[in-house]
């Protein structure tokens, strides 16, 4: 029996989801003769039930395109503001999925998409998701998609900011994205030849971040890159967060709210920068990445994952294999359970190989 | 007689600044025999007598190279930090000019530095100066080198900041350099398909600006790019300055000094996207490109044009011409007197073709 | 009186057909309220009236699209191959010409279609033509949009195989589109810092190049990039034209018809490269270019030249000015007879500023 | 005891190379103290005893370089031409080694390096090597470095062609390298969107390829992207080889050496372009890649594989662990022997999870 399908994408935009639906939809409808309709701006344009056409040639010159055709929204199914309140719109949402007939809800998204639809799934939906987001931090995956578009971005600003840091004497601060896991900093640093790397699951000492600059100056390069992670924090910062931690018994520390609005971000790295400055006797320098990182077309990379998990989704499909998100795994793909993923967030070990090699290179972390 | 050539980079850097430095080495050494001498960090080694050789192999690879390979410093001749004060040091730089028997020195800068060298001119040197800023806003040449490199790291930043505004249905305000001239945002503005373009010769309403975007929302695009320059004001804010003009008697509207610290900018750019949002009811995001669009590799134009301009730059000096600024006019190149132009700033006219081609694509200059 | 306007790309592709639509169709839909229709693969689909919608959205995100959304050929009016025969189809365009009661048929071209516009001037037809090719070569304009964008691919091209000459000490012999013109061979030439170039307008003696390379490889860089446009020829080739020409007196030399299929271009390529493989005693490789110089977005500044072009147009056809092609001139834009333009080849004069330039920095042009 | 290490590239150049001797070096100089020394251009330097300092600044700024700084070679220990003659000048490096008081030498090349590599050590020698090749057809290890560069290179190409296909109705037939192994066609032709991808391991069928795309035109889509790999064979040819190789008994089938000269896998893909144009009526056109592929800055992934395997590299030769070559496995690496990876080579499995991909996105592999 013909199978009917629903996309949608949720959160941040991401390079590499238009290649995701068009691999999804190609599958799906051109190999396994299935029907596919897209729903606009996320969660909100399924309750609403807003949709798109995907049959025609929707698909067509997609793959190289960043956004998403379908647009994307950041609400959520049981917290959505309706009317001017937060309200629980589940219940619409299961409703529409059963008036559209269908069989399964394909979800593109981040760590909060997992977890939107892993509720979805325990309301009696059949989903399937896909791992998506430029920081890298979902769960049981190799790596989601976006990641390597935003490392070449980010690569790229780092290589730039060179010139002017050599040419002026200068320390460059470059924030990068990343307010939970620091795998874009870590990358674009490494990538780049940052002279420090600040991350989220390290804490630094801005005396050691200063040591370090001081001690290159003196060796004859009075210049240097500092690539800092949204999310990255000083010691004293830690643990201010852990006593506040010991005054809430029975949360652990990953309960901790640690995102943001990227305003606080932005002043945390003007401060650090300002730090330095005083500390070292340099002129410092700050760049905002900011949404530079997330547009723009896929890398080659991103658009094969792009493609293999998108195909695989309809793969599943047609088993009848739901309730699972699409992970990579080498260069093969695995289902895992939504309830294995959501609520996980992938940080970077402290003694990550990427972290190790980069120490070997002379990389200072700030611990 | 062989001539001996110094040769020095100052202000911001630009990309092509090596590009240039190698014509004129290249043609002065290579094709006319001279001898070159390269002085660091600007007026400040020439004034320190910080020397590099540039005889060795020191040209060749530099082509591609961003940033400049002598290093650069703002410092001003006349008005230089010695010692914790400000003092005249160019009694010190003309000595060093006459201990290495220079017959002329060749300064590579943009607005600033013409009035340096002018100063230096008439100080009895014999100089000759390159136009170099990626805001284009030096007078008297048709372009500056660096301005196309910019021009393309802009542009590529507004199309990568499409995807979100996209996907998002976002207001996306754009940062742009360019404090006294609007060249860059104007041009990545209409290479980049913005919506929205202020520049500083064009005070802004932002009624006007709302409207526009709100018009766009109406019409089923509910997502606008706003390009806009450092330097741009509101009708508000040019009003208010017109009128302090007005309590300065004497003085000429362009002797106010309208540069201003990076962070001022940002900070106006930031309050124009809260407007926007509160006026539109559309989420707005700020990129402030900054340094990014200094950094890198020149674009293909910007290498032959610091090539041409550095070539010509030698035939000068054979020629025994100095004095002089190297202004790119068509595809040739003319010597033009310093004195015509130092001091003075290339603005955007507000009926420039440029503009006027904006406005026949339907963008809103906020006017 | 609302005025009706045809539009049609034709010759090879380039970057910017879509921008300079996209400008002609914004400023006379939008701005002027004219009325606006495509025609499919140039001269042809005019012929056989198939059309194209261009007031809907398809204006739309096609500022940074390469190619052409119309399709184009190199039929021509007069000579088009109809039901296996070449016929003169002259008739055919003017009658539907005025079936769809046209005020002006708009054409984006190299130097192909202006003589074609041309002749439908001739038949009575308002026409206005924009330039358009990556080659540079068209009369009475400062350049061509599509030149940039090519004059950047085969630059970056130039830098990637210096990688490979460097590490291999290895002659890399690169060909670049140009068989009338070395515009591009000589821009990404001087760009890219090649050691050779060789263009149509000055024959080589490839004792001169080999020469050039044997210096360079005694003074320690054994190797070499040659960058050679397609239609370069040596100085034994040019002589057995002219005595061609000779022999076939009344004739002028630009009537010689020196345009040849790819192949053969590739053909004398490879043979230049075998030659000076075995004149200077190091490997040689040959990369030809071919079609990736015309596809992809187009550069920032072709987007903007595209635009201004394509804007002028509509204000020339508001104004009722026909017959001209809309050309660049410094930063403005002029109209210019067709009578002016067709049936000329815009070549590079032996002592252009850019030849002489090249000369300053050492580069060879096997003369 | 300090350790001194030499080190050489060996084999076509890739990007990643500089990268990768940057974090030997980094590592085993500035991280354990090591002595490093660098001989030029592979093998034969090592024989002629032609080195390179790499312990002063010459580690810096070499990252996001293209090629190698040391130069590279083919010639193989065993069989080098010196005066005229191929010769074994196995006892010459051994002794240079030995006249070095080397511990260990690091070799970086691709299939071919290994198994020079491995004779050395048959030799007594320690040696440790990384892999590196654009094809990435080295055994035993997830990736090469090199690979993600060429893949991002060859993809940028085939968007660009895609311009010209459309714009012109064409079939574009783009050659990419991989002479045994497919990877490189495979990965681009998925990126890109290429209809129709023809790699060594799949043996195409002429007629297959041109239903497809005929069945495209009829389709609408009268244009379509052909990636083939310099080793791709159809059926006839492929059966050819096997016939051969009956009669060639007792030899197997991957002994038969397939690698040809650049210029005949030009020729099939130009007779394949014309046998398609014939078969389909569409006109049809070739782009051969050729040496662009390997030119040039690598890959953010590039710089942080070659990074990785480089001082992983350094901790081996710390630890005394020689004979092996680092292999990427995962985001760790892992030395495997050069027993395990001498002489064979990658191919693509015919049911890789990427071949299966594409086939659910519609792509034709001639089969």
């Amino acid at each position: 029996m013909t199978k009917y399908i629903g996309i949608l994408t949720a959160g941040g935009d991401s390079p590499g989801l238009n290649a995701a639906i068009r691999g999804v939809g190609k599958a799906a409808v051109g190999h396994y003769g299935m029907h596919l309709i897209g729903f606009r701006d996320g969660f909100r344009g399924l309750m609403e039930n807003r949709t798109a056409p995907l049959e025609g040639g929707q698909l067509s010159g997609i793959l190289t395109l960043g956004g998403t055709i379908l647009g994307t929204s950041r609400d959520k199914p049981h917290k959505m503001s309706v009317g001017g309140k937060m309200r629980d719109m589940t219940d619409a949402i299961v409703s529409n999925y059963h008036d559209h007939r269908l069989d399964c809800l394909v979800c593109l998204g981040g760590g909060g998409t997992q977890k939107n639809a892993l509720r979805l799934k325990e309301a009696g939906l059949n989903v399937v998701t896909l791992p998506k987001t430029i920081d890298n931090d979902v769960a049981m995956t190799d790596i989601t998609f976006g990641f390597d578009t935003a490392l070449g971005i980010a690569t790229e600003a780092v290589d730039r900011l060179h010139s002017t840091a050599h040419s002026h004497h200068r320390i460059i601060v470059v924030e990068i994205m990343g307010h939970r896991a620091g795998w874009l900093a870590l990358g674009a640093g490494i990538a780049g030849g940052a002279d420090v790397i600040l991350v989220p699951e390290i804490p630094y000492d801005v005396d050691s971040v200063a040591t370090a600059i001081k001690r290159r100056s003196r060796g004859g390069k009075p210049f240097s890159i500092v690539a800092v992670a949204e999310g990255a924090i000083s010691v004293q910062e830690h643990q201010a967060r852990l006593a506040a931690l010991e005054s809430k018994k029975g949360r652990k520390v990953k309960d901790i709210e640690v995102e943001e609005p990227e305003i606080v971000y932005a002043d945390r790295t003007i401060k650090l920068a300002q730090q330095l400055e005083q500390m070292t006797g340099l002129e410092a320098r700050v760049t905002i990445l900011g949404h530079l990182q997330r547009g723009g077309a896929p890398s080659a990379a991103d658009r094969i994952l792009s493609t293999r998990l998108g195909t695989a989704t309809a793969d599943l499909i047609n088993e009848g294999r739901y309730g699972v998100m699409v992970a990579a795994r080498g260069e093969s793909t695995e289902a895992v359970l939504l309830e294995d993923v959501a609520g996980k967030v992938k940080t970077v070990p402290v003694d990550h190989p990427w972290v190790e090699s980069a120490r070997r290179v002379g990389t200072n972390f700030g611990d």
